[in-house]
């Protein structure tokens, strides 16, 4: 049996998009920058994937580039507006707990002298302390970017509640929330949220890697991370990922679609996770909240008296894949960020593992899973207690 | 008959490429970043491509860097050099006939006071003038950038007399060679041409769009184009985009492998194309070199007293795909830079069409297309001399 619980890595494309993205990518190959008629086609089916997926997020087509990724949506948000202050002063925000490709442009800023950078805490359910963001914005904040969903807890923002405490301080400001972890997971409406600015990702939604999509209200401004032939209005210019694009459409009315149902079964599977975990597994720690607002597919424990990589080797040898951490910092030696920043000590990080659900998983594979942890835990346990 | 002859803008991905791509994102989907089987699997495999490409452009594994296109690419390569000279005095040098995404770049660094720009000229073949590169050299070069093949015209630079004339001026300077065009159509030995750094596509050999990859010597330090979680060794951020990478690989080994008949034959049809339109259309100008070195799949020729978009309009009611100019800058109603550059007049930069093969063309196809060439013209000389 193989189980595959890491689903916020990334997730197994759907048969059906694979069959239509290659079916598609044969018979539509023509350039949409061509002025004949293939050219023309292309174009126009790009304008309606581009208004398909707009119209799930409830903002104009007009509002919505497509990209590479998240990472590169996230980094032609951020960019875009900082850019435009190389030579002024300027104040960022965002949260501890953002994803890698956020936090690393924070990163790459705070060298800059005229850029001042900030950190806002988290508390234990890894919610941002709203006080503490409220007291941070200033006349030269320009730009601050809160995830939605957090990809290795789970914990769900208060979007609104944010927007709402940024618009009452500062109207200059440009809100971006990350929101990979959230599209597909939950309902985002970007007019409902308030929201500047928003990234997704493709390969999150069962469909292929290499595409995601960024909104940019129509009223800001960003300077293009790079030039090129004039895609995209120039704010994402190259030949157009014809069938990401086609992947990302079909994926976001996939799960447009069957998303009652999707969500409810992930749901009820969590929660019998959870249940099964606390009655078959002495001495572990929850830390994905689970009296806040979280996100259906994430659970996050720690498990005392392992080491994380050890459980994680030890399971995929049965054919069960978990994570230690976010996949996209796993090569990262250095311990979870986030979990430091929910305020776990060294030994419940080093312990701690993440199990992603999918529509995929049945309660068959969480019930091997439970079966296989126990065993795995109580064998490393007695190792290590040696 | 359907007659696809604008094989220079895009190209119809081949059906084994195709089907091979689909088959493997089903079951390899793994996040390359995952600690787990599934992701070293994945690590393993797209360093396998890796080494694969670099056999081919004959550079080390390591030097090789997976990007989402040609655009990308030209981007990472030009801005990785020339951010590192924010405060400081820098002189970049393009030739005048490069592709809008590297044209486009250096237009965006004019506006810089430090950096200063050269454009260099061509001849009538599209031949960079040697003398006015080696003399516009100065101290401060830190990048000179020219494409191997011409987009729109076909002209192939001498590449390696190039680099000794770079070599000879300054040690300092960075050697890029924008190869879109080439890759595939001509072979690429980037130790014998003595390049530091190459870009190349991969939807222009017959794989899918969205795909692309950059060779930087082991020698040369670039400051990465965004942030993100460490992929591509941080000179490329964001999650692989392992379909694409996969088709990459596999159209190179195809290309490669094929490349002595399929070379042979588009090389064939070219010759008879132009002995045909030479035969069948009075009054009609070859703008692609023919005495100097070019490449075998793209003709642009001037068609007096026509409108090239009438032409493309009525060739395309016929079933037949040809482009104006370069696909990329099609939508930019601005004359040809290219056509300009090797000295055309006005009337024969608007009467020109680009005709660019592929394997996949016959001379079943090239009759058709001559015919309707045929009537054609002599139906818009008509009308517009009227």
């Amino acid at each position: 049996m193989e189980v595959y619980l890491d689903n916020s890595a990334t997730t197994r494309p759907r048969k059906e998009i694979i069959e239509n993205i290659a079916e598609y990518s044969y018979k539509y190959f023509g350039n949409p920058s061509s002025l004949h008629r293939m050219g023309l086609t292309m174009e126009k089916k790009i304008n309606e994937m581009r208004r398909n997926i707009s119209g799930i997020i409830n903002c104009n087509e007009k509002e919505l580039y497509f990209t590479s990724g998240g990472t590169e949506a996230n980094n032609i948000a951020i960019h875009g507006i900082v850019e435009k202050f190389r030579n002024r002063k300027a104040h960022i925000i965002c949260s501890k707990i953002e994803h890698a490709s956020i936090l690393n442009i924070f990163k790459y800023y705070e060298k800059f002298e005229n850029i001042e950078v900030d950190y806002i805490n988290v508390d234990s359910n890894g919610i941002i302390d709203l006080e503490e963001l409220e007291s941070s914005i200033k006349e030269e904040t320009v730009l601050i970017s809160i995830m939605m969903v957090n990809n290795e807890i789970g914990s769900i923002q208060p979007i609104k509640d944010i927007s709402k405490i940024i618009r009452s301080k500062n109207k200059n400001i440009v809100f971006h929330s990350d929101c990979v972890q959230a599209y597909g997971k939950i309902d985002i409406d970007i007019r409902e949220l308030d929201l500047d600015m928003i990234s997704i990702s493709s390969h999150k939604i069962h469909s292929i890697k290499g595409s995601g999509a960024v909104y940019i209200n129509n009223g800001i401004n960003i300077r293009p991370l790079f030039q090129g032939g004039g895609q995209e209005r120039d704010i994402r210019p190259g030949t157009e990922n014809t069938a990401g694009i086609y992947g990302l459409s079909l994926a976001s009315t996939i799960m447009d679609e069957r998303k009652s149902s999707e969500r409810k079964k992930i749901k009820d599977m969590k929660e019998y996770l959870i249940a099964e975990i606390e009655k078959n597994i002495p001495d572990i720690k929850v830390n994905s909240p689970l009296r806040q607002e979280n996100i259906n597919n994430i659970l996050n424990i720690s498990i005392k008296g392992i080491k994380a990589e050890i459980l994680l080797h030890s399971l995929e040898d049965k054919g069960i894949y978990i994570s230690t951490g976010s996949a996209c910092s796993s090569k990262n030696k250095d311990k979870s960020h986030v979990l430091k920043a929910i305020g776990l000590i060294d030994e419940e990080i080093e312990g701690s593992i993440r199990i992603s659900l999918s529509y995929e998983n049945s309660k068959e594979e969480i019930d091997f899973f439970v079966k296989e942890l126990k065993e795995s835990v109580s064998f490393i346990r007695e190792i290590i207690s040696l």
